[in-house]
């Protein structure tokens, strides 16, 4: 028996999120489907956390186990052969056996991108959110400091998801927000993230960006913990996971 | 009447490319469509140039004439607001009524983009070409060298195009390769362009790069005035028309 570890690309657009589901394009059943034809039977893969509907991936990290006489870059070709075009294995090598793709992250990173102008973008439609309202960057700054560091981000956990996770503290190591051309690119780095964490962190920063809230209620809409004061959740399709560290 | 001109965003891959055919797909089609719906009228409008299917545009240049009392700011909003999310208006206002998107232009700026790395991107698969195999940038760009200036450029004319053009000497004023990561830019200004000018030009590029013909035969190419001796056509779909100057 083998472990591989392989980082994974896909645009989220056409798929139902990572995740399996009977009947649907995700990107696991897809992987799932085409690893099979390889290796003539059903192997499992696990990646490092489940992305939603729309959610696109730079740096997925997937692992799975298999007994084969393959190596790394046979597998690569052929896989990447199989694939729809809107997956793609950017590398692929063997791993130790307890290696695992969602247990051992020391951190991640997600970028999320705005593309704030007054008209929308026929190129970035897919991969950015289309913010056409004014935004003070300097505002999102301020706010994006009081967010970063270690807080209990149940504020910012959906909150269909909350009896699953007992501990909700989270450090955020990084959290920066760049301007580049007509897009801003809000890029977070924690030890882990809660769902739906990122998206609702963006909703805030936008709150504050446009001034429907000022940025001096972060500290209390983080420790009241409460969702349902928080602002708005950005849509999916503006978010991708960049990289995952072990 | 009014003379309006717009520069328009498109991206191509779901496109018949530009020209209108009955029963498909076409940017000049769908344009036509929903500019109808504005108007309540047929309304012819008019492009720099056609591009092909799959082919991009993000300064694609366009006039329509009509009558209206309506503002250019409100034909922008209505009309952005009826496309299709694979077109964009980027901007519109009134010219004066002898402008013509397509006699005028002094010259404009077509953006080619290929991949070149060993595994396909997910998100660039529509936009740049996958090119896996090794590529000699400095040799690339000492051809281009080569190509660029006030030539007979026939040899770089689509055969099929032939008859239509009689003067087929154009003056190439830019051409440059940047590397961008994985991904190589070349752009190429031009005071006019034949037809598939641009992606025989890529193609003829790639060969010189890849070492599968001399640079130095690029002056007989040119002189010879043969499409088929000369290598062959890059695919559409990693052509952008970037800029149309008048």
């Amino acid at each position: 028996m083998k472990n591989f570890k392989m980082i994974v690309e896909y645009e989220g657009t056409e798929f139902c999120g990572w995740q399996f589901q009977p009947g649907q394009r995700t990107v696991q059943g897809h992987l799932e489907e085409k690893i099979k034809r390889i290796f003539k039977k059903d192997i499992h893969v696990i990646a490092s956390g489940r992305t939603d509907s729309g959610v696109h991936a730079l740096g997925q990290v997937v692992h799975f186990k298999v007994d084969t006489v393959m190596k790394p870059s046979q597998i690569h070709r052929a896989l990447n052969a199989f694939l729809d075009r809107d997956v793609s294995i950017a590398k692929i090598q063997e791993v130790p056996m307890d290696f695992h793709a969602q247990y051992s992250p020391k951190n991640k990173t997600y970028r999320y991108t705005i593309l704030n102008r007054s008209y929308p973008s026929a190129f970035w439609r897919n991969r950015a959110y289309f913010y056409p309202h004014k935004l003070n960057l300097a505002l999102m700054k301020q706010a994006a400091r009081l967010i970063k560091g270690k807080h209990d981000f149940k504020c910012f956990q959906a909150a269909a998801e909350r009896s699953k996770v007992k501990n909700t503290v989270r450090t955020i190591s990084r959290l920066t927000i760049v301007k580049e051309g007509d897009l801003l690119h809000i890029s977070v780095t924690a030890n882990g993230f809660l769902y739906r964490m990122v998206r609702n962190i963006v909703g805030t920063l936008l709150a504050v960006g446009s001034g429907k809230i000022s940025k001096d209620i972060i500290p209390q809409l983080i420790k009241g913990k409460d969702r349902k004061v928080s602002p708005s959740t950005a849509p999916g399709h503006g978010l991708c996971l960049m990289k995952v560290r072990y």
